[in-house]
């Protein structure tokens, strides 16, 4: 489970602006989707400090819509509506909004003319139920949509406000970011909220939360006596713990400047006396870091995998550009694959000895510089009377003798083939760092 | 987005025992996580003909979790609270509960002994916080535990009830099939609500939902016209569109011959305009019915991928006792891994062709029976001058030549790849019904 512990007072809970989300859809309450949205809107709003304390999920009726949202005014101030934007009959938030404001819907020519331009561009007829898109609350402004059909709204209710997203994820981000976010800021610095909050986040793998918390304890410490910078700690299930720094200055570049600072106190704390876990920072993954040391000295890679079934290849190509480094693999999940195409010698193949023919197998069979190989029991059963959790990982690299690494990992069979990857590649990630090319 | 519509008045709408989610946890307020224990218990409940028309999320603060819970009492007939049972000082649901229910907290003898064993079986020291899972609120009934160290909570307040289940997600479900779902099949019995309401989903890949809906308009009216069976049109995402049919009736055996009738009825209608689309039912994946076909016809079966990178392999090793029919695969990223490991012809590699070469040479190399391949531009740049979203499948089954289809996927690179990926084992699933072995 996830424990978020902040040191001193975290910058977004000094704000008076809170925020209350209201996600609008009935496919929400029934669990087809599991709510994505309220998670990405979540997690920006604490990254630039601004607080939100309640959530709600509501269907697509009216009366219920009106009383979530009166629900939500009663105790924040302000609401983002997320769906209901669209042009079906269950598309409701406008009309919902404009009850609450105790206005009228009218009729936005300008948006009409976006929405017929969109249609046409496409050679498709527009519906008449695309024009509701078109209807404003009386008293509230319009944030015009960019690339979708259904524009966003900003709708004062007494001195809160209200503001309205589509529930399309990108479509809702990127109104989030060119136009929310900037409206709460300039609310925020109204009522007295000085300065811009933003938030950096260092990725760590191989320490677990409480001695990652033990080796930045004299960080705590400084940060807890006073000033702008807090740190949080984030577990993220299988990726490894995050540190977060956030800081709050005057200007951005202020913000910044502190962030850099800070970020390295944190990376000379954490290095001392835990060495390189920081293999990312922000959005960059394991695989990326894998990525970058392999361009930046020029190898390229190859995998042979068993227990992983393909998921360490999988990831790998998720990487932009990953073509330029990596081979391919072998997924060797019968034994006799192992023996025919890696090489690995016949006999058992839950072994060290295993996982270093499969990292030099991999490497020759994909014709690559470098190679990985991991084998290993996932469970629930033992093989060859190695206890479940057990993985092997070898690394072929250059010039050197393959190396190997054994892995006790926990966990339920899915558990123990995602953790086994991610520590198969911060074994890798290691080794090139230690690799002189 | 997702698009449920329903034919006729759906059997959940009509209880009048209406159940809310309150999820508690900073985390789910910051983003950290995506809520998915709500998306699980909304779709549990929907299946199961219990209304939900509120959902919660309050972060791990004493005034805040009493003003949801109030909230949540207010406009609902019944309460679900995930999370905050855990032994931490932020684990504070027991006491929100007993506030609200103005009672105090007892120290439960029989649950300290079950947490005692717990810690002392594992050789562990347990800690005065432990204690605390102890708690309940005066008047409240105990849900043991079952595995986690967490009880939970079936809590009167007034004529409604307030449950109280661990975050962890397997302790949560575990708990709400055992004991709260029978729970709330009482309660609606008791408030007039007859008999037991159930669903079973089919699962489809290849029409799109408004084709399907066409389909099945026959059932639709049939259904309109009166009873107790209906239909619902759930797209999943990636997964295909699920028919989910839904029976009320007075015994469980009753509703179970009643489903049984429909989607014997469903699945005519469905093959008679569209061929043998549906691939499961409830949560077999693609994956299992490809197993299931190997198995029942004892053949192995290998994989060469490119663009999906291991994508197929790591969903077909998720499958249990995938050891005795997936003997591996070759993950091909780059043209010379398919020239001298799979036997490609030196060429183009985006091509029929290939894809039959590399099928083939996946049958061979893992030494299978049936082999697979598949090759294709996921984008954003066209490769060999074929656009992103072109897809090759090649096919080799055992006493037959070597089948090759073309697909159009849509989408940016991850779905592509992953659109691809459950395209291809579809083309399997349909080859091996086709194959006489």
């Amino acid at each position: 489970m996830v424990d978020v512990r902040c040191t001193g007072r975290p910058p977004h809970e000094v704000t008076p602006v809170r925020i209350e989300i209201v996600a609008v859809g009935t496919e929400l309450l029934l669990g087809q989707i599991a709510d994505t949205n309220s998670a990405w809107l979540g997690d920006r709003m604490a990254a630039n400090g601004v607080a939100s304390q309640f959530h709600q999920a509501v269907g697509d009726n009216h009366g219920r819509i009106t009383l979530a949202l009166r629900t939500a005014l009663a105790r924040s101030d302000g609401v983002i509506m997320c769906g209901g934007l669209g042009p079906t009959q269950d598309d409701i938030t406008r009309e919902a909004i404009a009850e609450v404001m105790g206005v009228e819907l009218v009729r936005d020519q300008a948006i009409m003319d976006l929405i017929t331009k969109f249609f046409e561009a496409r050679g498709r007829a527009m519906s008449s139920n695309n024009a509701r898109q078109a209807d404003v609350p009386k008293g509230a402004a319009v944030i015009p949509q960019n690339g979708g059909t259904a524009p966003g709204l900003i709708c004062p209710v007494g001195n809160k406000v209200v503001y309205a997203v589509p529930g399309v994820p990108y479509e809702m981000a990127e109104m989030f970011d060119r136009a929310i976010l900037p409206d709460l800021r300039a609310r925020m610095a109204e009522a007295g909220e000085e300065g811009v909050i933003a938030s950096r986040v260092l990725r760590t793998w191989g320490a677990s939360e409480s001695t990652l918390a033990e080796s930045l304890q004299g960080r705590i410490d400084v940060l807890d006596s006073g000033g702008d910078v807090t740190l949080a700690f984030l577990a993220s299930g299988i990726e490894g713990i995050k540190v977060r720094v956030t800081a709050r200055a005057r200007t951005l570049d202020d913000v910044t400047a502190l962030l850099d600072k800070e970020e390295a106190e944190v990376r000379r704390a954490i290095d001392e006396r835990l060495g390189d876990i920081v293999f990312g920072v922000d959005d960059e993954s394991m695989e990326v870091a894998i990525a970058a040391r392999l361009v930046a000295r020029g190898l390229t890679f190859g995998v042979a995998e068993s227990l992983t079934g393909g998921l360490i290849a999988s990831r790998l190509v998720n990487v932009p550009g990953a073509s330029a480094w990596f081979r391919g693999g072998v997924v060797a999940y019968h034994s006799e694959v192992k023996f025919d195409v890696l090489g690995v010698p016949t006999g058992p193949v839950v072994t060290e000895p295993a996982a270093a023919a499969m990292a030099a197998g991999a490497a020759r069979v994909t014709g690559a510089d470098v190679g990985l190989g991991i084998t290993g029991v996932a469970g629930p059963d033992e093989q060859e009377g190695v206890a479940p959790g057990t993985v092997f990982v070898g690394l072929s690299l250059p010039g050197q003798p393959t190396q190997t690494r054994q892995l006790r990992v926990p966990g339920d069979r899915e558990r123990v083939r995602q953790l086994g990857a991610i520590s198969a590649l911060d074994l890798l990630r290691r080794a090139l760092d230690a690799h002189n090319s």
